[in-house]
């Protein structure tokens, strides 16, 4: 087994598309055993071939010296020893994670002797679109492994040379198992993945990981369903009944613990019967870690007031920081993700009011509301009005994600209605079948459903639980 | 309240979708009493207006009876009292049925006071085309009601003005309940499904109810997500090992029940080995039920022999029809959806080429396995590798419906692997949101995720266990 990626001439996308929809019909047939032989394999692999893949990405390290990348993108770049490590220890204790394929989510007996299960099934083929990190690379393909998946692996081009090699250890991993290598195909520019989004006959979902514009820009290419979420406009709401303490921490945790994340708020919204201590508090907090604020015309004063008060008590910002500062928001902050220390101030009259706000302005992501009874009336209208994926009472909106939710290895954020919302785990990856297991049922034993079809709404349901039993659902 | 469908100039499509969208945000909210009692208002409705009911049905009736419109056709148009008494009948049983929304299918408490809930919520806005049948125009809209969604609802020109009566019935059912009538609006055209499907940004789901060709087309022309299947090419597959008369017996309800129907088989695959008693079986049962066979070169001869044998028995088909034929296959025949009495029969090299060919002919909807035992390996090989909707065992394909399933009352079929699978119910127009309720929380408290995020696949899954509690999993 050779070390290096060895490439011919590139295949057409049709052909790497059909060759990954064959793969995939041999993986979602592969024993759970041999699927995890491929993860032990690649994590021998990533050993073996350590030297090779620190002067591959180096290569690609060097390169991004010599252009201006980012100094933070180039940081991404990185795939030293210690992250090696790290992957590697990933890929034993996936491959010690149940097997996620044949799980029964419901069974029945239709029939006496005639059973209907539903049993968790891989998607089939997934593209992976992903930025900067090379490391994504392994963790979303041992991912698609492990749930009996392709996948095919598009990476950022500053990771050209890093992915290539790991793309070859993934294939080869596969191999190795007995599996077909086209089960995990890299393929690296911009053009390979315009050509590939065509093909929506081959491929299942499209998942793409990083700017917003990358997101955006495969939505607006492609007839595949696609898993993603490219804005996070996140507001925090306070009540009149908040504590003022815990609405301050909580704006304050959302807005400036890491303000460049998707989860975090970039509009707070102040009930207009809030009492003047609370919007204080809550000011002062945000004042104090640097926040400007970006004030409409009725809470602008008693923002004013409060960083006046901060800067006459000859308090600064939070570790010697600057305080922030308070400016007249301007026409258009109100759909602005900041992405920064900046926020919107706007003053909503009560609940009702900021439920309509996050629907007309939000992202439907994630957004909370600080109330003094987070069983009271107020806290349920804010979590059956807001029409977002996370809604949230008294707590940070900065929780919303898989890491947080317990869900284990993210395969991404989705922010659309249907396959999956909110933050995604390995459930991402699968679908269902109906087994039907009977000893040579025919329907016509049993009464015809064609003439009831056209009858009802819920008869149907009705009937149906007279006649099924059901012995297991979890 | 009047009666008769009111239409003033018929507002353009942006308009319909962005009501639709804001009569969502209201039945979002809405208690369960409140769209329960929507449900009450309609069937009340629907007995106070039968005689306009009936006149407009008359002057569908009327133009049915005018044009060349196929009996079958003009048949399911009629909406007489007999219908009408079981779309009541109906929609009080949906009425008694359990709230869909605010059901809870996973709660953890993420840290002490911080808990996690993934709570079942409305789509938002659903859009339905449907053909003929106008109480499905009904049917639909109370589903959507009951699950807190909006509906726009495309009927067909045929079912004009029994389409429109029945619009203006839910539409002021939606009101006398205090709720907005946009939540279900009715739109006739062509040239409106064409706009609306240009709204991605307004409509959450697209339900094609009706033909291939109407299925076919919605998908090409729209970037909503499609609920519906456009094809059906089902298949039998009798194993060697198959009991002869359990092989008969799927075979032929799987043909010969109901042809039209979309999970009727449209191919039969022999395997090689199968007895010259079971093939006789298999034989015998299909022609004698009028199916005529288009056998491949390994077959032909047994398929004859046994229709010889059936002819020269005197034996007729069943009921006193004619046996059906055997015929040389043609190219194009195993991809074919006859969708009549009409059959491929192809010979494959056991269960593995079975579910090859399968892959690679099927549309992923139905496919069953004729095998001499349930639980063994044969079985075992055809439900992990055929990648369909629904993988059967010694029954016929004819199963696979909602109404068999137990489901109730069924939205459509998907034989999409994203959102919903197979036979759908009101789950169908469900999505879940995240709701995260704690006593000001902030992620500051806890170890910064981010780092964990650039450095592990499964190592996230296992800490997550270690510092989640699930208290509760449906």
């Amino acid at each position: 087994m050779s070390s290096a990626p060895v490439v011919d001439a590139p295949p057409d996308m049709l052909t790497v598309a059909t060759r990954a929809r064959a793969a995939s019909l041999v993986l979602r047939a592969a024993p759970a055993a041999q699927r995890d032989a491929a993860l032990a394999a690649l994590d021998a692999l990533l050993g073996e071939r350590a030297e090779a893949l620190a002067a591959a990405n180096g290569v690609d390290l060097a390169a991004a010296r010599a252009s201006d990348l980012p100094p933070a993108t180039a940081a991404r770049l990185v795939l030293d020893a210690a992250k090696l490590r790290a992957l590697r220890g990933g890929l034993a204790a996936l491959r010690a994670l149940p097997d996620p394929l044949g799980a029964v989510s419901l069974a029945r007996e239709l029939a006496p002797g005639l059973e209907l299960r539903r049993v968790a099934a891989p998607l089939g083929v997934v593209a992976v679109v992903f930025e900067a990190r090379p490391e994504a690379l392994v963790q979303i393909a041992a991912l698609a492994i492990k749930s009996g998946n392709a996948v095919i692996l598009k990476g950022g081009k500053e990771a050209a040379a890093t992915n290539a090699a790991l793309g070859a250890a993934v294939a080869d991993a596969l191999r190795a198992a007995g599996l077909p290598g086209d089960g995990a195909q890299a393929v690296a520019s911009r053009e390979d993945l315009a050509a590939l989004l065509a093909h929506d006959a081959l491929i299942d979902l499209v998942i793409p990981r990083g700017s917003a514009a990358l997101v955006r820009a495969v939505k607006a290419a492609t007839r595949i369903p696609v898993l993603g979420h490219a804005d996070g406009l996140c507001h925090v709401y306070v009540d009149a009944s908040a504590d003022a303490a815990v609405a301050a921490r909580v704006a304050r945790d959302a807005k400036a613990d890491y303000p460049a994340a998707c989860n975090a708020a970039e509009t707070l919204l102040l009930d207009a019967a809030a009492p003047p201590a609370t919007v204080a508090a809550v000011a002062r907090a945000l004042l104090r870690a640097g926040v400007t604020l970006h004030a409409d015309a009725a809470a602008a004063p008693a923002l004013r007031a409060a960083r006046a008060a901060l800067a006459a008590g000859g308090g600064g910002g939070e570790a010697g920081g600057p305080l922030g500062d308070v400016v007249d928001a301007a026409p258009g902050d109100w759909d602005t993700e900041w992405l920064s220390l900046h926020m919107g101030v706007a003053t909503v009259a009560g609940v009702g009011a900021a439920v309509a706000w996050i629907n007309a302005h939000g992202s439907h992501h994630t957004d909370a509301a600080v109330v003094g009874d987070a069983g009271g009336a107020a806290a349920a209208a804010f979590r059956a009005g807001v029409d977002s994926a996370g809604v949230f009472i008294n707590a940070s909106t900065r929780f919303a994600d898989g890491f947080r939710y317990g869900f284990g290895a993210e395969v991404g954020v989705s922010t659309g209605r249907v396959h999956a919302r909110g933050p995604v785990g390995v459930e991402g990856l699968l679908t269902c079948r109906y087994e039907v297991v009977g000893g040579g049922h025919v329907v016509a034993q049993f009464a015809a459903p064609e003439g009831a079809e056209t009858v009802d709404v819920a008869g149907q349901a009705l009937r149906a639980l007279k006649y099924t039993h059901v012995t297991h659902k979890l």
